[in-house]
């Protein structure tokens, strides 16, 4: 963790990878703003009573939080798989904030040969202690890509060859009546908000994991498990 | 909770549920160990710095914890699914003991059509409003069996017809191999321990669940949900 102007300033320019920025609402800090922009860190503006739960210290309105993981962008990711002559099995998870959800999730697609696991630069589970140690250590191993829209991510794997399947309840097909053996991004909502309308309206399909019980849906991580794990079953074919 | 010999006799008099009775280490408790057993509930012996933990109030020895569901024995069960012509799918947790862990399972299991989950009287998940909050209410529809000996249970369902199928990441065999459309009882262990060698040896297959990354196992709920939907999927064909 930084906090105060300075300490804050001096993180953003080292290049060290910034997990969560927090300004406090009413103020300005044109700078950090700035230079937050231009590597592409979220800002998020809360009341000063949130900063002063994170430090009891003189903190200036400004707290970052550092990440034990450095992002990579999916492009670099995509054609590195593509180089290795593998199949891309990409896991697209839309505001799943709950970070031992996020830490199970991300141990479950690394288990299953998931290459990249791509999340919001806002709205995503914060990754930190809790989240490695519920990845059991995986997020050491599965590279993590943030990025600013993924609307312009997926319509940017749809351009390069991928399929973009989306797994929700409220579709009407079995997830098993999809071949999963070609390039894909299965996409994954949270278990409020499920996944957007704007995302849906850029997938090629919509699939349901058959639910035939009384309760009415799956946790994200064990529908993740479900849906990662039907596609190697199919690639091992 | 109930503590106090006389209000914890009573407890076991009345016929409700008794999820876990802790008695003093050093104590006798005649009455009520030889209570416990005519109605087979595991006697667990504690320091009394565990009891003072459990309350601060007069307990002289003895607490014990309510059930928020009803047991059901496997017998009964199965009985009833045969009845209803359906092929049993039982889940039987060789020591799982974490809550989190253990709800997540049911709530899977119940999504999946599994019409009981098998515990052992020792050494099972301790049911409370956490694991119903985890199962999100799935407790609420899925019988669950409290079996004094897993191994005998293990046999008797052997014995009425089903397959025997242990999960570990020990097993040669990928999972896929296995037909789930006859009538079956998965078994799955602990992460620390994973499944006992006296119920290994009385399976009908081993299998295993692929791992194609660098960590070396699944979580235990994770693979159950895998497990779980690979039957679904085999039944829907």
């Amino acid at each position: 963790m930084a906090f105060g102007i300075q300490p804050v300033l001096e993180t953003l320019r080292s290049g060290k990878e910034v997990e969560r920025l927090f300004i406090q609402r009413e103020m300005g800090m044109n700078e950090i703003v700035k230079l937050a922009e231009s590597r592409q860190i979220a800002v998020h503006r809360v009341p000063l009573e949130k900063l002063n739960r994170l430090t009891r210290k003189n903190h200036q309105g400004v707290v970052c939080f550092l990440s034990p993981i450095r992002y990579v962008p999916i492009h670099n990711i995509l054609t590195q798989v593509y180089e290795e002559g593998k199949v891309p099995l990409f896991l697209l998870l839309d505001r799943v904030t709950d970070v031992r959800n996020f830490g199970a999730i991300v141990r479950t697609a690394e288990c299953a040969g998931v290459q990249a696991i791509i999340v919001p630069s806002k709205g995503a589970a914060m990754i930190n202690a809790d989240a490695m140690k519920t990845s059991s250590g995986a997020l050491n191993y599965l590279p993590i890509c943030r990025e600013e829209s993924l609307v312009e991510t997926v319509r940017y794997l749809s351009e390069s060859g991928l399929q973009c399947i989306a797994c929700t309840e409220k579709a009407s097909i079995p997830l098993y009546k999809v071949d999963f053996s070609t390039p894909t991004v299965i996409i994954m909502g949270s278990e409020e908000d499920g996944i957007s309308q704007e995302l849906l309206a850029l997938t090629n399909e919509q699939v349901a994991i058959p639910l035939l019980g009384e309760v009415d849906s799956l946790n994200v991580s064990a529908a993740a498990a479900v849906i990662l794990y039907e596609a190697v079953r199919q690639r091992l074919d």
